[in-house]
């Protein structure tokens, strides 16, 4: 894909709390349309992994999680509530690290980091403790709710969704994606020549997790009521790649 | 930091190839003019790490460097030259990982990645094979462009130079901040409250990479020249944090 000499991103106004069953797809459409700005094919909707999977009804009351005897162990050495940790080890395939306070996971989708993605901020707790999981195939949903906006606005849409990620040395989050449909998620330039003719070995950009990092810190992590950005300037694409393109494979674990 | 409802990022043009003792501050001024949009205080200017490194006279010509046995040992199980392998060693505090091909080390300046940030392409061979060491002191650069900046412009700019980075479980390079001066690099919300009143106990956002990751997309990495970004939209800050800020403690180190 070329590179274009500008990037534009606008949070998408007025996008309500989202409950299981809504109509995310009608949602961002009208948001969209509120927005006022001239969309194009191409342009790409990046939405907060919690819309999804609250949509998706991800959203699981803990009263209803019996803790195995493995999470009860687990709870007690990193100080977390056990139905938590069931939920954690329900969603992963393999503990990486633990101590007090911090379990860091293989996710069953290949990412590692904190809690499976597992968050219990900003959802509804009234009924008792909550815990809200990842989309159960978030490729699958961006895929399909990218057929959904072409179907409601005439536009061929990237979509990602993006969730907020920790890393083993840096502090602080930064946004990543977990689903992505209809753009260029990897752009392996191994092979090309860089400016004096020598090859470029070992480039290949993530350019699915550069525009989530950028869209996440638009949208915030508290109280903005900001779940979607809207990213222009980008070519239009028809890309087969998803998010699990972005994984690095097993094998390749050196810090496994 | 507020955040804004809309951000805009521009490749700065026509930035000349940059040679050892250039005035990056004056050709970014000028750039910037030719830009052609209005400038504010809060806007942040993102450079290339390459080009702060080859203003700052750090390509290193090969045959200047003399391996030591350690490099020459650690050359033969990664495959690499043994020269650049004694570059690597001299800009890290420990080697984390190795295999043919790869070496993954601590760099002095805190992060870990592959052979310390030493970069190879888009540099000038003609006198014999160079490499592209980071800036001595990335923090102190960035501090140094923002005042000469201000001086040119007469706004404040924020200054991040940023660096592609791989990382251990995510295939390709994203953009990352190595020195950063004059804006917000992590913000920590840890003890403001969700949308539910629920208390945010570990939400700490890092800004810096995540502008740094969209900069350097629309940056590329192999031939577009267009190693400067301006990103638009920000408030207006004077903060003193800095890159080093984003570096996680080595106690908090769980992958090491």
């Amino acid at each position: 894909m070329n590179l274009p000499a500008s990037l534009r991103f606008h949070v998408l106004p007025d996008i309500p709390m989202i409950l299981a069953g809504d109509d995310l797809a009608a949602i961002i459409a009208a948001s969209l349309e509120r927005l006022a700005v001239p969309l194009a094919d191409g342009d790409l909707v990046v939405l907060a992994q919690k819309i999804v999977s609250k949509a998706e009804g991800r959203l699981i009351p803990l009263h209803t999680v019996t803790a195995s005897e493995r999470a009860i162990e687990l709870a007690k050495e990193t100080d977390k509530d056990p139905r938590l940790v069931q939920l954690i080890l329900d969603e992963s395939s393999e503990v990486m690290r633990k101590r007090p306070g911090v379990l860091i996971v293989r996710h069953r989708l290949g990412n590692v980091g904190a809690h499976a993605g597992i968050d219990q901020s900003n959802v509804d707790h009234a009924g008792g403790d909550c815990a809200l999981l990842l989309p159960e195939d978030p490729d699958r949903s961006a895929a399909e709710l990218r057929e959904r906006l072409h179907g409601l606005t005439g536009c061929r849409f990237g979509v990602l969704i993006a969730d907020s990620m920790n890393r083993a040395w840096r502090l602080g989050t930064i946004g990543g994606a977990i689903g992505c449909a209809g753009f260029t998620v990897l752009d392996d330039l191994r092979g090309t020549n860089d400016l004096y003719g020598r090859e470029l070995k070992v480039t290949v950009i993530n350019r699915a997790d550069s525009l989530a990092a950028a869209a996440c810190l638009l949208m915030g992590e508290s109280i903005q009521r900001t779940p979607a950005v809207l990213i222009q300037g980008l070519p239009p694409e028809d890309s087969a790649q998803s998010a699990r393109d972005l994984i690095r494979p097993l094998a390749e674990d050196m810090f496994r």
